[in-house]
């Protein structure tokens, strides 16, 4: 039983694309940096639905102890860094899953 | 280059564990039910995390009119029919993902 770790973010007012491009930047870094990254996606909102965020990240990982291993990592804290002051809203939560990885 | 739909619910106030319980039964029905999802992942929060939603949904599709035939489907609609007069938030985003699904 492995874990995911989901988080939607809603960029404030003015928020640039070349600001969002650097976000997309820092976090295509952490797989290779953080081992315990079994899977990692994120990207923008297609602009498909309906009052939806502007951005998701998911992070799958094995177990609790991995989770905690990606989100103290200096990296990922970094990233932490590039996308907090853009940040109107953030939604997360982190859920079992039934696979492996 | 596959869709991944990502909704996440924070329950209102007095919502019990049978009726989380009636949630997760209807939606594991639909990747039976909808042979557009290519994988199908759904929870409560594992209370890991601060100021997390209650639960999360992930739905990996293969593209946009896959993404509508799931929405649109009548069993995920009766899933909707359980799930939204619980709602006290949501938060949703659609990305693109890497893989072929």
């Amino acid at each position: 039983m492995a874990l995911r770790h989901i988080a939607l973010f809603r960029w404030s007012e003015g928020t640039t694309p070349a600001q969002v491009a650097e976000v997309e930047e820092v976090l295509a870094r952490l797989p290779e940096a953080i081992p315990e990254l079994d899977a990692y996606t994120f990207g923008s909102d297609l602009g498909i639905g309906s009052d939806t965020f502007d951005f998701a990240v998911v992070a799958d990982v094995a177990d609790e102890q991995a989770y905690a291993a990606y989100r103290d990592h200096p990296d990922h804290q970094a990233a932490l860094g590039v996308i907090r002051p853009l940040l109107a809203e953030r939604a997360s939560a982190q859920i079992r899953t039934g696979g492996a990885g």
